[in-house]
């Protein structure tokens, strides 16, 4: 039995995470939440039990065993090490310590075994490269994946609970003629679509879009596997959907793509698209599975398989996978 | 001075004809609408002048010189023959003969040239393929297009002014909390995407992406175009987005792109990603143009060059295009 923190607990994934580990019936002995002072103070039930919110210090973390964090880049860069002297182990769900070389970037379900050469920092991927991975490992171990192309649908919820909110009032406002200014979003987002998520990098391409890339490398362990990307925002308010284009060596049948995804933990094949059945955000939320279908031989060369995967970017694409992450090292 | 028809008059497209044609002082001698039984006798104001809208008939196209026909499939399949028996020329926005060898299918900035060539019926394209060969047009003409990649964002007008009100309605009841059936889509439309356009065809693509595939390769008269393609509904409520992969026999740097995309008449440039400025439909809706951005070298092959397109659907995917051929064949 750990002691048990939460950093970030008030956020769309802190909230989360907190009900998770209820559910799940983590092995908590004691659980600690931190959060901004804004939120310390106020208190959270916990099996029954009221818990206060104590402010993130950097003196916060003796005694803790483990320690899931999410908070914004900069909180975690500069917070995270301090689990780490006190002696704890911290899986960290921002961007800070992904592609440190000595941090482990980990999809249970894809590359546990690397969480045994952690340094006391664990990173879990960026929402849209997790669902994105989950459906890869399979066509990579069977057929060695050559290059993919992948288009996202992001949902709003990815921007924070402050975001949602944002689609949803600036929704309504559309609907009833008037205009509402945007603040979390560089555009209206509302019944619009922004090919931008993050910042201008490198070459053009975004910062999501080079998670993507040397995320899925990483994970993947395998840097030759090549990577064309496009991220788009779109107003929906949960749930990330992706247009995915896989070329392998040889060449991976639809039936045999099925199999390899049905045999894939995590992965679930909604593959009826006569009947209209396929996998859409509003039938991936609050389910931890990423979701797979519209799965069809590609009609531009000859090993390419085209599929559509959707899966709730708060839950596998973080909260979930964070999780499991602890639950797979409490485990060992 | 033509006497000119428009068939399908109250539809979604066909309003946007009425009005183009007259915005754009198309020579008409005389006007005549026609329109289902259900909006026959309805009137409309033509620069001034009340015109009665008719019946739709097999007999009533005595007289017309040039006819734009905007309705589903079927009735152009069956109708559209007995304005050529009685010597006009329709242009028909349907997909009922696009295919047809006999049948020009014309984007006038693309193929004007095939016009010569028809018998009475010329087809416009589908909105999605429409904007996406716009902007394969010039790099196909200065570097051969080997490839395309694309995956689609499409609004809701695209399936009819009662999809665009399933749409809004719909996303009020959800902001509310309250559940609205889906009639025109198969599934809810209101913060979802569902990648499901048209029917279900061979190797699982839908009907609309087989659109996209074949069209694109009889306008551009080259069927050695790969293609790959995924089309998705948005909750948007009008002009189509989509991500494209190009990959061609030479490298194109992005700077000949984007000066290939700005010399193609009808092709606007808006791609300055640092400050946030790249197409997107809030910002496309009213317009001809086709408007492309996030204009960057491919990471993943060598040849291969990344973009964002999008456009009014109803306009340049639709009426825009079909007026602009009877401009084309006026002025002949």
């Amino acid at each position: 039995m750990a002691t048990v923190g939460i950093i970030g607990v008030t956020g769309a994934v802190g909230q989360i995470i907190f009900q998770l580990l209820q559910e799940r019936k983590f092995p908590c002995e004691n659980i600690r939440l931190f959060a901004s002072s804004r939120s310390a103070g106020l208190k959270k039930q916990w099996n029954g039990q009221s818990i206060t919110i104590e402010e993130l210090k950097e003196t916060s973390f003796e005694g803790l065993d483990l320690v899931i964090s999410s908070t914004p880049d900069d909180i975690a860069l500069h917070y995270l090490p301090f689990v780490v002297q006190s002696g704890g182990v911290v899986i960290d769900e921002s961007a800070a310590w992904r592609m440190d070389p000595k941090v482990p970037l980990v999809i249970p379900e894809v590359n546990a075994a690397v969480l045994g050469d952690h340094q006391g920092i664990i990173a879990s991927p960026n929402c849209s490269t997790t669902q994105l991975v989950m459906t890869l490992k399979p066509l990579h171990e069977a057929a060695g994946i050559r290059r993919v192309v992948v288009s996202s649908y992001q949902a709003v919820s990815g921007a924070g609970s402050a975001a949602r909110e944002e689609l949803n009032e600036q929704t309504l406002s559309v609907l009833q003629g008037e205009t509402k200014p945007s603040k979390h979003f560089s555009h209206q987002i509302a019944f619009n679509c922004i090919p931008q998520i993050g910042s201008i990098k490198e070459g053009g391409y975004t910062s999501e879009e080079w998670k993507m890339v040397r995320e899925t490398q990483k994970i993947l362990s395998d840097d030759n596997i090549q990577i064309s990307v496009t991220c788009v925002r779109v107003p929906v308010q949960n749930s990330h959907s992706e247009s995915v284009l896989v070329e392998t060596e040889r060449p991976v049948p639809v039936a045999e793509a099925r199999s390899l995804f049905e045999n894939m933990p995590g992965v679930s094949v909604v593959d009826n698209p006569g009947e209209s059945e396929y996998p859409m955000p509003v039938m991936s939320n609050g389910s931890d599975e990423v979701f797979v279908g519209r799965i069809r031989e590609d009609l531009s060369c000859a090993n390419g398989l085209n599929y559509w995967c959707v899966s709730d970017n708060l839950r596998k694409g973080a909260a979930t996978n964070a999780v499991q992450i602890a639950e797979y090292l409490i485990a060992v």
